[in-house]
């Protein structure tokens, strides 16, 4: 048996587990009536939204796919990778939704009986998609190696997985904000009723947007740089052992080693994750990402010295330690972002402090401490890509190597990190149902302290997708480097002071804020029309507005307008990520295209951290006035705050996290049409 | 004589020129008893601060001349080639300053004769700052360079010279928006009195603010550019000339020939512009910067044509050519910048138009569009500097010298460019005294026209200044590569793909976004203290709230907080953008350094356009309101715009505009200090 059926192994357990999750949850009480008529009407949106989705993707990946095939040497085969690339991520976000949709009203059923009752229920939720995400990704990794024994094919399947998730992230980000803001401003500003009021026709597509936007994107965010990572270390590993078949180069092997065991510690991790009846939540996330991590590192470790590699054991330490530089930078990256957005931290409170003085003076201090966020994660990338770099160096193996094997560690506990993540929307969800549904206050409480810790939880999972995300993308640069040094026989390198490299580098920083720009305005639109519909039916349909019996507001439209609008937003900034690559890369050349990368990551890191934790902080600013500081709800400072919060929606659910995205699909563009860009360019 | 004399000679005669322009300012009117009281009072407070600024300074440059005579080997030389780029600057600022502060009551006195007659008493006042910053720059890079002949030398004037402009730019910033801050809140929220009030304690305070952070601050933002400019392709020049003395190098004379020349189309052009008397007087600003750009082409073409310059004609019009490809990439700058902020253009009409749904939507839109404006001055300095490499290479002459060309001829029309801008605070300033002091409605209307074309050309000068820095910084990167290769005698490269490159510029990018953050933060614990101190006035000088005959507010204690405060915040971004530049090169060594400033570059421009744009369009979007769109003054519309601009004060007033200024200082510390580093660095 070779060594890197690991892989596939560990995959295949990850979806029995995944199933079983799923089983477990399926099998919990799903409660009274009119909690599952409002589970029902969330499920109905989201799956409109899905299938919609779906339906708009599966035309561009056929296009994308065509291209592939006409264009590229290996074309037919790259487009069916490609092709397989989108299913596979589209399957685990199917899957994820389906549990999470299920999850939401058993949880809140479950809080009758306890916090300890619930919990498990919310969070074998959220596992499901997280096992679902590595499961699939791997397998689908391991199935096109195994089939090709070519990792350029591999990279096929990668952008397929990133294709799905620009959809996912960015769709998914402007439809959850579309429906947030749309609600709020015609529900509680125009008509005076409270949020979550079943009596408005938007508050179905709010909770919805939760599903689409954290469920189904954050994973397919994470499968993207899951792939991603790995593929670009494939690539680079091919070139370290010249003349050697890849299925016995231990280079290409060890990647797939590490992702295969990272996920038998998100299992354990997973099974390991328990709270009592007056535990906190919170920390029963966080102590099981740790235990992962910890697990992680002793399963490597023990697998880099025992295992036979046909290499030596100073390389094999080396490379085990570069995963594990990987994977303490994203602990690291994890814990300064939660102290720049934690509600009880000096940025928050002083953020709520300045909202006493107006609305401006809060966002300039939560846009100044988003700012300053910006420097930890970037120091902690740096000095994670330069400690790899250098360790691989020291005993021989090439840096960039190092470099990868550095986002493998960070993505190796992705299965954990996604289950944390999804845990949060669903107990979102579980406390929507539980208000709506008129549940008792205790009961009401526990799902708010449920909610609580998905909070922390996804502050934490921001920064650390953030992290991985940077790590990848200069792992995927190194690839595209040895990509275009194979196939025009030269070296290659991306100097500042090229002029070709520097105008491609002034490129590449303007594209992510134009991305995050044509976003967030198209959330703007979006929500202008969605508006014109929530006003129409409070005007047309008779006694909604009063609450009559059987006056019922029709959801299914909002849920339609939302999903449409967001797809339609979508397509400009899609298509400049990847048309402008393309001419970058026609016109300027590789090492301009080089460069164009290179800026893009910059800038991307930079707008990706400041409006994730901005957003964040402005929340929990809010928060923090909420629970009675600077004289609690209902006071200037909270109205100040709030316009705070609301400035943070699109920069922290719609912009910020499909940067990501955003840069890994110009990453891959770069990589997949490498061919012909060497073969055609001007320059 | 040498050819290269036509600098000094032009700079001689920019200075007598801008005498002679005092000299008529200072002989008009200066309108009546009350008017010259509130502008001696204006006057105290503005040199009260210069003083401080002053003494501050002397300190710091003692300092730094002290570390440069020690530790370098030209020390003593550089150290006093250090204090006179500081002495020169700061006299330039001193020169503006008062004479900026007589034109504003002679402006509005004038302005009772008819707006032909107000015109150019505010314009000439502002050429007088414009003249005084290019001649005492060019006359005192002459003076070091006649004395020494090297323009390593000339690099320790530049680097004395952005001391001043870290100073004026980013302490005058928080200066201006802490008394504006506060003076607002205080006055017109708490109290509730007008804007301008005299009761105000802090109104002369932000009367102060407009001519310390525009005038004093951008003439030296100026300054320090158009000098950092000069000695970047002086010390490009040295080595393209090897074995001949660098007066007889017809590369390094070029520069400075090309600045005289533009010196005379600046006088040129100032001496031309006029405006009638029903005249548009933002039309005539902009005329006499085209007219000045036209005059500089044919001025340097004939030069460049006719004068022996010991090298073939091709070459002379190929450097010829990249002057007016760097002027051109300015103008359209400017015109870029000008659509994005311009009140009757989209980006504002629909920030303003979002002011309807709310602040948080106004702020959104306009940041919005504010990243979208990245787009267009990045393509030009990307466009700009890859035709001026391709067209010096396509003649035989090294690229890089073709980049720094291009920064010389953006830079040539700075006399001119200061003059519109420094117009602007100066009838902002004369329509101030004409409302404090009661003047008929008709004089306020031609002081209110006067202003608005103020705002037009500023809007234009910010974007060219940020566009200038920006084609500067990429010459200083380029001087530093050609010193440390010098030093070392090897071949340097910054090649993203080298480690230390790149965590060099992962650290560089965070730079620019820390110190915005640390001075909107200075500007808010600042105002916390002017606050203060405003309600402590209010509630102890009996009858002032009233308005009682006799109870006057002490204004001088209002300008001395913000003065000690605004510098007393400035001290740690300042000495952070100073020490992590050397961190970073003395551990990371000459690579390392080099990923660090382009990696400051791409982000400082990034938040300089950004921070900006975005103000300058929320500004504007609320003057569309105030003129009566979408409610007009008082509805909601308009205090959500209001909002949108607050936050815009510090963005475009206090950060964007000192990014210029830090990213030049990281630079010229880099190549100041290249020797130690070259010696010292651990890598």
């Amino acid at each position: 048996m070779e060594l890197w059926t690991i892989a596939p192994i560990a995959a295949i357990a990850s979806i029995v587990s995944a199933i079983y999750l799923f089983i477990y949850v399926n099998k919990q009480n799903s409660g009274t009536a009119k909690m599952r008529e409002i589970a029902e009407a969330i499920k109905e949106g989201a799956n409109a939204f899905l299938k919609r989705e779906y339906m708009y993707l599966a035309v561009f990946v056929a296009v994308i796919a065509t291209v592939l095939a006409i264009s590229l040497p290996n074309g037919p085969i790259m487009g069916i990778a490609y092709i397989f690339g989108s299913i596979c991520s589209g399957l685990a976000g199917f899957f994820g939704m389906a549990v999470a949709l299920k999850a939401n009203v058993r949880s809140a059923q479950a809080a009758k009986e306890g916090l300890n009752k619930a919990f498990p229920i919310a969070f074998r939720g959220g596992a499901v998609m997280g096992l679902s995400v590595v499961g699939l990704a791997l397998l689908g990794v391991s199935v096109v190696y195994y089939l090709t024994g070519d990792p350029q094919i591999v990279l096929g399947f990668s952008f397929g997985a990133s294709a799905m998730a620009l959809f996912a992230k960015a769709g998914g980000g402007i439809y959850t904000k579309t429906a947030d803001v749309s609600a709020d401003l015609v529900g509680k500003v125009e008509i005076g009723i409270p949020e979550d009021d079943p009596r408005n026709p938007a508050v179905i597509a709010d909770n919805v947007g939760d599903n689409v936007g954290d469920v189904a994107g954050m994973g397919a965010d994470l499968f993207d740089s899951y792939v991603a990572s790995i593929v670009a270390v494939m690539i680079l590993a091919v070139g370290l052992a010249p003349g050697i078949s890849s299925f016995e180069n231990p280079f290409v092997n060890l990647p797939l080693i590490f992702a295969g065991l990272g996920i038998f510690a998100s299992i354990l991790g997973v099974a390991i994750v328990r709270v009592g009846k007056k535990g906190n939540p919170g920390k029963a996330l966080n102590w099981g990402t740790y235990l992962t991590c910890v697990i992680f590192a002793v399963l490597t470790f023990l697998a880099t010295y025992y295992l036979e590699f046909n290499l030596n054991l100073e390389s094999k330490l080396a490379i085990w330690g570069t995963a594990v530089i990987g994977l303490l930078a994203g602990v690291i990256i994890g814990i300064t972002t939660d102290y720049f957005t934690s509600i009880d931290r000096p940025p928050a409170i002083k953020t709520a402090e300045a909202a006493q003085t107006g609305a401006a003076i809060n966002i300039i201090t939560g846009f100044s401490y988003g700012l300053i966020s910006i420097v930890p994660p970037l120091l902690g990338i740096a000095v994670a890509a330069t400690g790899a770099y250098f360790l691989a160096e020291a005993s021989g193996i090439s840096g960039v190597y190092g470099v990868g094997m550095s986002a493998i560690g960070m993505l190796s506990i992705v299965g954990m990190i996604v289950a944390s993540d999804a845990y949060g929307p669903i107990v979102d969800n579980a406390k929507g149902i539980a208000e709506q549904s008129g549940l008792e206050d205790e009961v009401i409480d526990i799902a708010d302290r449920l909610d609580a810790a998905g909070n922390t939880a996804k502050a934490i999972t921001k920064g650390f997708a953030i992290g991985a995300a940077g790590l990848t993308v200069l792992a995927l640069l190194a690839a595209y480097q040895e990509i275009v040094q194979n196939l025009t026989g030269q070296t290659i390198s991306f100097d500042l002071m090229n002029p070709l490299v520097l105008t491609g580098a002034l490129i590449g920083i303007a594209m992510p804020p134009l991305f995050s720009a044509l976003v967030m305005l198209g959330v703007g639109k979006n929500a202008f029309r969605m508006i014109e519909e929530i006003r129409r039916q409070f005007r047309e349909i008779p006694g909604l507005k009063e609450g009559k019996e059987g006056a019922k507001p029709d959801y299914a439209t909002c849920v339609d307008i939302a999903t449409k609008g967001a797809l339609k937003e979508l397509i400009l900034p899609s298509v400049l990520s990847i048309v402008v690559t393309m001419v970058v890369g026609l016109v300027g050349g590789i090492e301009a295209l080089g460069g164009y990368l290179g800026g893009s990551i910059f800038s991307g890191l930079i707008f990706a951290l400041l409006m994730a934790n901005a957003g964040g902080l402005w929340d929990n600013a809010k928060k923090y006035i909420e629970a009675g500081a600077f004289g609690g709800k209902g006071s200037n400072a909270h109205k100040a705050a709030v316009v705070g919060d609301t400035v943070g929606d699109p920069f922290k659910d719609t912009a910020g996290p499909s940067l990501n995205t955003m840069i890994t699909v110009m990453s891959l563009v770069a990589s997949v049409f490498a061919p012909i860009i060497v073969m055609y360019a001007l320059f």
